[in-house]
């Protein structure tokens, strides 16, 4: 039997004393509908009252009770038909009680801002989006790099990757040069929010190093071109977020300084140094680096100096970046699970919610975002992070599913059952408002772009963009992505952004911006509901919905046409008429729509009165 | 492709720094093998080694990294063939990387005692067990009770229980009758340790409304009784464990004294009565009872006093019967995930996990276990309880498939397939050495008796307590079903024990004793591997195995019989001969044994060389 619960007003309804929740039933006769809860950690169950229709579906109302002593509460919906259980959980329907884990779950106290899940984020990585002012540039051998003193090497824009640099070769692009795009970003591709990979002081091209966290590097144009680049980003009401990387610093970093003067007090250069337990030594006096790179020292929050430096301190690094003139709209953090007290990642969660306390201090509604490369599930119950780059729940499965490869580069075959649950189950482990802020992307400055990973077939990355702009979330843009700039794994997938509009997939740049316009256009795509239409052999559909307007997916992967009937009788509402996105009316029969899908095509429809 | 993992030695080797682990897999021929981790909650995924065969499987080995961050260590296995990807975890096996939850996890430092393991627990409701000394039973109308000042009254021994006096009636049984039964219960039936229901001084039958914590209930025979039994038990060899009931007081203990005098400062009398904190009262002075019951107060954990009464100060409550000459062997805590500060469960982990300590510091082998209802995930990570009364990972699905009713009493319908899933998804979700000290139980003095759930058909009660006897966890026969006591839900589940041999079960009875020979004998069922054979129809078959021995129960509890045919290649050990307990050998192919069972039957083959 069918069942939903739209997590989302007006079925979903937050009160002071509990959430007035609606289950909507395929059938109502000879139910029995209850809501399960768990308010003092001891199941209960209260019944749920028929109230009515919505189009074909059957309405019941209860009101769950906050949980006094956890947030979030946690809920699941318990439906008895002649002797036969159905449950729906966050994650799905089953025919037993589903595990905590498993089920609804919605915040009291921690919740996300609401301004992102309206974002389009477009991710940009420097040194090699657009240069702005050349005479910024870094200069072949101007410096040296790293333990092995490599000399830095510029490079002509454009020019291939070296992988055999990773770190120390340059195309000089700068934050001047992101504020000349913004007419591009903003008002030709229809982008509202950056978020720039790290930008202070750092001899590496990556920057996630750092020497200097209150400057911005003078080759991307020092602290007064991000004032001006954030200013001019308010005037357009677009917004910005930073990489925060407080993991670990770099060698060079003054606090650490391996290779500074013999003379001078880093941590690294004496135990008595007023820094030396900012970092973890060992107790032969080694010093730890991030996942084993010595370039990278882990520093240590277990240390009260560093714990004011970084977030506590009336002029913190988190704090003073959101304040004026630079004003950022929140920070993503890197390999934020990774850190705690020691050398791992001891009392990590602490931490976290540390972080959190001071960005919300600075500014109420400030966006709090972890990179996880895995799960990121014990992040985002609502206490910790707003949301994270969604690796786990968005990024993996769409790769297995249309570029056949996991994110360890393995290969894997997906079939579409199973990527439909997989999204299902991560979704349903996290709040709902988590779910719609959380950072979707196909590829970033880590990864192989997804373009290259499914061998530049436009088609299957359309597909895959369409996904990023329907998900629940709200999609980020790898810069380049957008005009089919290819590159295989880290550094070759940080080429430069060409500019030569001759250059440009065309079909693939005309996709991204309808998919922008589409989004804007219809709030169930930015925070409506999610229900799963059809997973069967190749083809995959879901509807976002809100009370009044609907949009429906329908993804083909496969090689060979496939005609597929939709159920939408499983919505809460009716529509006249179905068409694509400016296109024809479709023909349909009530409560169904069929329709044929090309081979690696897809269609949306949207509903209308 | 079938992949195995046994959690126990040899595959599994504890070493300070990792755990040596095996995987074993049906093929080995270009697979790619790999242990999944998180030692600094990043994914590490380490090659696994093809170090040789055993049996019919092929054997891989790595060392697990101990996690630095988080206790347990959770892991994973990924295979890879052409393609394909196969992933083990602890629930099972995925075709795509496990959720967190689902993983495979290991403690490091918080392990369970290991003599939790090899006993076979009797829970005993004092009042209903046995008579040893007449002179001591509450007469009629020797004090009111409650609210309503019930007059209490007494019953001959086996009288129908009457639901309208669920609290207030009394047969008379006590701890000299315990006492006197030690040669029953260890010598002819074969139990090793006992589980009491609350015994400290209550005007009630069933003592959860405790009056005094330092003494034990004059009726039931006083402190002195408690000592000469736990003497006797240390003597036999017997371990001994009592209800801790410290969610709540009942409204007659001193430090609340409902019904004192009106110049007596309990909580209840006075704002300002020194044990006032030690409850939690609202703004208008209400207090708070637990689950809405006003009779049993809610301790309130925010309180200094309280906290040093029950577990912190030197002579708390759970320490104190931990001592001389009292000296249990660990407390079963009534509703312990209900308990916390203010009204509710607020921060109730850090008390659980004083409770530990406190216990731990009386007796390093103490044993932590806690009543819940439903699942019991969160307490059984290592840190909190070492078992938990396995209502959620074995009495409810057992219930499900052999009954055919849920815990609410609701009917249930579950298939075979979900049965197996049920088990696995619950025992996956708790390190192995916590599945080990669960305590596994059909029936308690909370829910109705299993024996009538399956309306009192023998052969379906003794599938049930096949199952509980093979289970992983130690068994707790509730006093009474091993002759076929019958009773519905509380209080008619709290009969007397009959004394009458003429009016055993003996088929029943004789099963019980069976079985128990059989776990004493057959080291496997005690803390053996465990591997699901098949779960299809009406049939489930599952293996406990060690190095050594082997024990298979296949289960039909259909109408009709069914023939069945195992796949005994899946276990890491060869045996020439399989047969049933005492019985012939029973003819088998290799790697294979077919055999049939009929209606509601089950066969236990026990391999031999």
């Amino acid at each position: 039997m069918f069942l939903l619960h739209p997590q989302v007003e007006p079925w979903l309804v937050r009160g002071e004393e509990g959430v007035k929740l609606t289950l909507l039933t395929e059938r109502s006769e000879g139910l029995t509908v209850m809501l399960r809860c768990e308010p003092d950690n001891e199941a209960r169950f209260i019944d749920m009252t028929h109230t009515g229709r919505e189009a074909e579906l059957h309405r019941f109302e209860a009101t769950l009770p906050w949980d006094s002593g956890n947030d979030p509460t946690v809920y699941c919906f318990k439906v008895i038909e002649e002797g036969k259980q159905y449950w729906l959980a966050g994650d799905g329907q089953h025919h037993r009680v589903p595990h905590r884990d498993q089920m609804f779950r919605i915040n009291r106290v921690d919740t996300p801002p609401t301004w992102v899940r309206d974002q389009v984020f477009y991710q940009i990585f420097p040194d090699r989006f657009c240069q702005g002012d050349p005479s910024l540039a870094v200069q072949t051998g101007e410096y040296t790099y790293g333990s092995g003193r490599m000399k830095v090497v510029a490079k002509r824009w454009g020019e291939p990757v070296n992988p055999e640099l990773p770190a120390t070769e340059f195309y000089g692009g700068d934050l001047i040069g992101v504020r000349r795009s913004l007419d591009y970003l903003q008002n030709e591709l229809g982008v509202t929010a950056l978020y720039l990979n790290p930008i202070f002081v750092s001899g590496s091209n990556h920057k996630y190093d750092t020497e200097d966290y209150y400057n911005v590097d003078p080759h991307l144009g020092g602290n007064e071109s991000l004032a001006a680049l954030s200013a001019e980003m308010k005037c357009r009401g677009m917004r910005l977020i930073l990489d925060a990387v407080v993991n670990h610093t770099g060698t060079n970093h003054p606090w650490f300084n391996l290779h500074g003067r013999h003379d001078s007090i880093g941590a690294t250069q004496s135990a008595k140094s007023p820094w030396r337990d900012w970092y973890y030594f060992d107790e032969a006096g080694y010093y730890y680096g991030w996942n084993g790179h010595k370039s990278l020292p882990v520093l240590d929050f277990s240390s009260r100096g560093l714990r004011d430096a970084i977030y506590a301190g009336p002029n913190a690094v988190l704090r003073h970046w959101m304040r004026a003139p630079y004003s950022i709209d929140g920070w993503r953090f890197d390999v934020i699970h990774m850190l705690g007290e020691g050398p791992g990642s001891n009392n990590n969660a602490h931490y976290v919610r540390e972080f959190r306390k001071a960005l919300r201090e600075e500014n109420p509604q400030a966006y709090v975002m972890g990179e996880h490369f895995n799960e990121a599930t014990r992040w985002l119950q609502g206490d910790q992070e707003d949301g994270a780059m969604n690796y786990y729940g968005f990024a993996h499965p769409v790769r297995e599913w249309l570029a056949g490869t996991d994110i360890a580069y393995h290969a894997a075959r997906l079939d579409t059952v199973e990527f439909g649950a997989w999204l299902d189950s991560a979704r349903g482990r996290i709040p709902y408002d988590n779910q719609l802020t959380q950072l979707n992307l196909l590829d970033s400055h880590d990864t192989a772009r997804f373009f290259t990973l499914v061998g530049t077939d436009t088609e299957a990355m359309k597909l895959a963009v369409s996904l990023l702009f329907a998900y629940p979330g709200v999609p980020c843009i790898y810069y380049g992505d957008e005009i089919g700039l290819e590159g295989g794994q880290d550094p070759d997938c940080r080429r430069c952004f060409d500019w030569d509009r001759n250059h440009w997939n065309r079909e693939l740049f005309e996709h991204y911006k309808a998919l922008i316009a589409l989004r804007k256009a219809r709030p169930e795509l930015r925070h409506g509901a999610y229900q799963t239409l059809l997973a069967e052999g190749d083809t995959y559909a879901f509807a976002r919905y809100t009370k009044e307007s609907v949009s429906v997916f329908a993804l083909n992967r496969g090689d060979r046409p496939h005609a597929v009937r939709l159920p939408l009788w499983v919505l809460p509402l009716h529509k006249k008429h179905w068409c694509a996105p400016g296109g024809e009316p479709i023909a349909n029969e009530p409560g169904w729509i069929t329709t044929i899908l090309p081979p690696r095509s897809h269609v949306i429809l949207l509903g209308e009165d």
